[in-house]
C-alpha cells in the first residue's frame, strides 16, 4: 500500500481522486501494490463528499508526514504551488504535476532539487492533458533529430476556431458560445491570447533540445484579430485556421512561435477540430507521428497525472532523468525565419502586378469579400515580409501557412 | 562507448545501421554515451558497402562477446530469429525486435528467459512501425482502464483502401499499383488477408490485458472481398472503409477481430490515409486518444528500434516489465458481439419491408448501383446477424460499421 496526498482539489484534482478510487484495481494490476490518497489540501471544506475524510488544511500535515511518498500538484499558478512542490521535494518526497506555469517558469530550480533528493518531478500532465507526449518524446523518439514540434495545444481556442469555421460567425460570438458550454473562462485571455499554448510549447522546446526555452522569449499572437472574413479565404484554399504553438530548427537555428496558421489539409492537424489538442512530431528518422486527443478535462488531465504517479512509484529512491538541463537554449529572432504568408488588402485584382513586386510572384486569392483580396506571397522571411508589408496600402489582414 | 549487434541486415536493420551513424550525436546526447555497431549478421557480402567491416556470418561471434550488450533483431520470421533471440536473451544480452510475428508467438517465453536473466525483450517496432504506442500504453495510460483500443495497423492495405475510394478502380487494381510503387510485396496474403494486422492487435490486446492473448484465436477478414461497389455506399454514407484491427470489452468479454469496417468522419481513424498508420485507444479517464504515423519503413521502424536500444542500455542489469504474463487470456468468441452492418442484397426499395423483418428497423441506403440497394441493419449480435442473413436471399456483401 502506498499513500499520496494530492494538493488542490479543483477540476484536474477532484480528478486526480475520482481516478484513484474508480481505478483502484487496474492501478494495483500495473503498480503491483495498492495507491490511497491520505491526504487532499485545500482551503475550502467539501462537506458530505467523499473527500471529507482526508481533507486538511494545512501543508506541513504532509510535509511531516514519512507515510507520503508522492505529492501530486493540482492547485496551478506560480504560488503557492512552487514553495509546497519545493518544500515536498525537499522532504524527500516525488512530486507530479499538471502546472504548466509553474514547469515553464521554475522547472529547472525544480528538477535539480528533485536530482539532489534523489527523487522524481513528473509533469506530463501540463502539455496535453491526457495526451502522452512527454514522456513518448523523451523515451520512444531518443534516436531521432527532432527538428519540428508544432501542436494545436488549447482546446478554448480550437473550439473557437472550429465554430468560426463551420458556422461563419464572428470570434465575439464564438467565444461567448465557449463560455456558455464552460469551454473557455470568463477571463480568456490566457487562452484567446496565446499564453496558454506559449507555456506548453516551451516546455516540449525544452524536453526536445534538452535545455531551457524560456516561455517569455517565443513570439506569441492569439486569435483575437481573427474574423470571419479570414475564414472565406481558408474555405477558398480549402485550409483551416489553426492556432499553432510550434518550434523547429532551421539553417541552425531555433525558433518557437504561437500563431494563427493556415494548416493544408495534407497536414494531420488539419482534421483536429472542436476541443481536442493535437502534436506533430517530425524526426529525421520517424518523418511524422502525431499525438491526439483531450487536452484538458477533469478526467482525462487526471489519468496523465495518476500514470505519472504510477511511474514515481515505481521508481521511487530513484531519480529519472526527465526534463532539461539548467543551460538555456536561446531562441533565434522570428524575423529570419521563413514562410508563406496569406494578406487580404483594400481594393480588387488590379493590384496583383503591385502586389508581385512588393512581396514577389505569389497568388491573388478571391474570396468573394466585398471590397477586397487575398493574396499569397511566395516563401519570404519574416523580415522581408514586414518591409514588404509597411509599404503597402490597406493591409487588413496577414496570416502564416504552414509549410 | 556501448556495443551492440544487428542480426539482420534487411529494410529494418540497414535502417538501424543508418540510424546509429546518423544521429550518433543525438544518440549520444539522449543515452549519455556513444554508440557503436560492432557487429551485423548476415547470410550476404555487402562488398564496398561500409556495413562490411562490421560483418560477421556467424552468429555465435555475437553471442561469445561479452562487450556486446544489446543485440537488435531485424531478421523476421520465426526461425532462425527465436532460437538466436533466445541465445541472446541466455548469454545476458538484452534483445530488441521489430519482429512482430516472433513477439505474438514466442513473446511470453522470451519475456521469462528476459526476465530470468535480469536483461530486456523490448518490441516498440514490432506494432506500428516509427510510432510510439507500446510504450505510452504501459508507462502513460497505466492509471486507465481502456477498454478499446482500434489501429490501422498495416500501411498496404490502407494504401489500397485509399487508392480504392479516391480512384474509384477495383481491389485488383489497386494491388497491382500497390506492388508496382513498392507499397504491397509480390506475395500480398499477409497484408490483404489481415494477418499481419492480426499479430499486431493480438500483441496490443497482450500489453492491454496484462496476459496472453494468441492471435490464432483472432478472427481475421482481409479486403480482398471489397469491391468499387462498396465504395459507393461508403461515399453515400460519407463514410470511409478501412481494415481495422480491434480489441474491445463488452459486458466483461474480451473481443479482438480483424475485418474491413464503415468508419464515421466523427472518428479519428477516418482521416488517416495512404501508408500511415494510426491507433486510437480509448480509456475510461483519458478518453480517446490517438497515435498516427508511418507503420512501416525502413527508418521510421528502425527510430523505434533504436529508442528500445536506448532504453535497453539505459536499463542494463535491470529487467523492466514491457510485456504480459503467461496467464492466456480468451477471447470471447465474436458472435455474441454488437454491431450495425451494412449489407447489399439484389433488387430495390421494394425489398425494404422484407429486411426490416428480417434485421430489424434499419436504413435503405440508395448509392445508385444498378441491380441493387443498400440496408444498413440496427445494432444486433453477430450471430442474430447471421441467422437473419442466412434467411435473406441475394445478399451481395455485408460489411460492419464502426459504432
Amino acid at each position: 500500500m502506498r499513500q499520496i496526498a494530492i494538493m488542490g482539489f479543483g477540476t484536474i484534482g477532484s480528478g486526480a481522486f475520482d481516478v484513484v478510487n474508480t481505478n483502484r484495481e487496474i492501478i494495483k494490476k500495473n503498480l503491483g501494490e495498492e495507491l490511497q490518497v491520505k491526504y487532499v489540501l485545500d482551503i475550502r471544506e467539501f462537506p458530505g463528499q467523499p473527500v471529507e475524510k482526508v481533507l486538511v488544511h494545512d501543508v506541513d500535515t504532509i510535509m511531516n508526514d514519512p507515510e507520503v511518498d508522492v505529492v501530486v500538484e493540482t492547485m496551478g499558478g506560480l504560488e503557492p504551488a512552487f514553495t509546497f512542490v519545493k518544500k515536498a521535494l525537499e522532504a524527500g518526497k516525488s512530486v507530479v504535476t499538471s502546472n504548466k506555469e509553474l514547469v515553464a517558469k521554475k522547472g529547472v530550480e525544480l528538477m535539480a532539487v528533485a536530482k539532489a533528493k534523489n527523487v522524481n518531478f513528473f509533469f506530463g500532465a501540463s502539455v496535453g492533458g491526457g495526451i502522452p507526449i512527454i514522456r513518448p518524446l523523451l523515451r520512444s523518439l531518443s534516436a531521432d533529430d527532432i527538428d519540428q514540434v508544432s501542436g494545436i495545444l488549447n482546446g478554448t481556442t480550437n473550439y473557437i476556431l472550429t465554430k468560426m469555421d463551420r458556422e461563419g460567425t464572428s470570434f465575439e460570438a464564438a467565444l461567448k458560445e465557449a463560455q456558455d458550454n464552460g469551454f473557455a473562462e470568463r477571463k480568456p485571455e490566457a487562452d484567446v491570447e496565446g499564453y496558454d499554448a506559449c507555456r506548453k510549447i516551451a516546455i516540449l522546446s525544452s524536453i526536445v533540445e534538452g535545455k531551457f526555452v524560456d516561455f517569455e522569449d517565443i513570439y506569441t499572437e492569439g486569435i483575437t484579430k481573427i474574423t470571419s472574413e479570414d475564414f472565406e479565404y481558408a474555405r477558398q484554399l480549402g485550409w483551416a485556421i489553426k492556432l499553432l504553438a510550434s518550434s523547429w530548427k532551421e539553417q541552425g537555428h531555433r525558433y518557437a512561435m504561437v500563431s494563427p496558421v493556415l494548416v493544408k489539409p495534407e497536414n494531420p492537424l488539419y482534421a483536429v477540430n472542436d476541443v481536442f489538442n493535437a502534436i506533430l512530431v517530425h524526426g529525421n528518422m520517424v518523418d511524422n507521428v502525431m499525438f491526439y486527443g483531450r487536452g484538458a478535462g477533469s478526467h482525462a488531465t487526471a489519468s496523465a497525472v495518476m500514470a505519472d504517479v504510477v511511474e514515481a512509484v515505481k521508481h521511487l529512491g530513484e531519480n529519472i532523468y526527465a526534463g532539461w538541463s539548467e543551460e538555456k537554449r536561446e531562441l533565434s529572432d522570428i524575423s529570419m525565419s521563413e514562410k508563406q504568408f496569406l494578406i487580404r488588402v483594400k481594393g480588387d485584382v488590379s493590384r496583383q502586378s503591385e502586389l508581385a513586386t512588393k512581396f514577389g510572384a505569389g497568388q491573388l486569392i478571391d474570396a468573394d469579400v466585398a471590397g477586397e483580396i487575398g493574396y499569397l506571397t511566395p516563401v519570404l522571411s519574416e523580415k522581408a515580409f514586414e518591409a514588404a508589408a509597411a509599404k503597402t496600402e490597406g493591409i487588413l489582414q496577414r496570416i502564416r501557412v504552414q509549410a
